[in-house]
């Protein structure tokens, strides 16, 4: 029941500029719309899990709702989703764990991690098995930081590491337990 | 006057771990001793600026000097340096700005900024321009971290990528100034 995580971040780390913003991953120019492996990527997961801040905060982006997959929204607060959404998304709460398994019992096994709260709480529990961050060139001083404090070392397996656009580091990372 | 960076950091961007260690770095079994590209780096500038957390961080660790280029640590604090490093390094304090203009004036031109309070003032002025981060595969979950806030994005260039013991991967970076 492996837990993934797939993420575009500045190279100081951080998955949204101080107004929440996503625009410095749009910075390169990408004619062709390079998908940066994102579709191949959901393809091989069975669902998304995020917060309500990355759920909204792509909400505020607009545009087309680019996730395939059932994607579950981790809220106390939510109460509901925009109409159209309504057959996508699906709020649930509770402790991490028993979220994990009533989502394994419905079949999904393979689940994309998304956010940083989100992700920084399967991490602080020691059950994520890959990471894909795409780096972007740029330091953004500021924003919402992909990583939190930890109360180990978690140490990774580099697995591989491609430039795209001539501007992106997108390297994956396998957990190492020792 | 180009300053360099030239670093080594985990994958959420700490620099030495909470206890001050570089042990981090050390991480990948390296039998051949390959040096990725430091003593190549370090021929190519004049001389090396840090602040005294590092300069004692490295004294810390022990072993061989190996900085082979004049070292100044900025600190208005330190009084002297350890009588086997009188020959290596230099005290020096005061604004950034004029440390500068005095090293250039010096012959100085080519400078290796090192440590993250000194990367990040230099950082904070705009006056990196050129960063080559290693990246280690771990998570330190707190310590010392590489990047700071800043005043305002920073673009960089994306220049060259090298997966280094298949586990560092090492990126070059120059700014980039629209």
């Amino acid at each position: 029941m492996p837990n993934f995580v797939f993420i575009g971040a500045s190279i100081d780390g951080y998955i949204a500029d101080r107004n929440n913003k996503l625009d410095f991953l749009e910075c390169i120019p990408n004619p062709e719309n390079v998908d940066f492996g994102f579709q191949d990527f959901m393809q091989s997961v069975d669902c998304v899990i995020m917060g309500r801040n990355t759920f909204e905060t792509i909400l505020g982006v607009g545009g087309e709702w680019h996730y395939s997959k059932p994607v579950f929204v981790l809220s106390s607060s939510l109460t509901s989703v925009p109409d159209k959404l309504k057959d996508n998304v699906e709020i649930m709460q509770g402790e991490i764990n028993d979220i994990i398994t009533a989502l394994n019992k419905r079949g999904f096994s393979r689940l994309y991690i998304d956010g940083a709260n989100v992700i920084q709480s399967f991490l602080k529990k020691d059950i994520i098995d890959e990471v894909i961050i795409s780096t972007v060139p740029m330091l953004l001083g500021g924003g919402t930081k992909l990583f939190g404090m930890l109360p180990a070392h978690l140490s990774f397996e580099h697995m591989e590491t491609q430039v795209l656009l001539n501007a992106l580091v997108q390297t994956r990372y396998k957990r190492k337990k020792e």
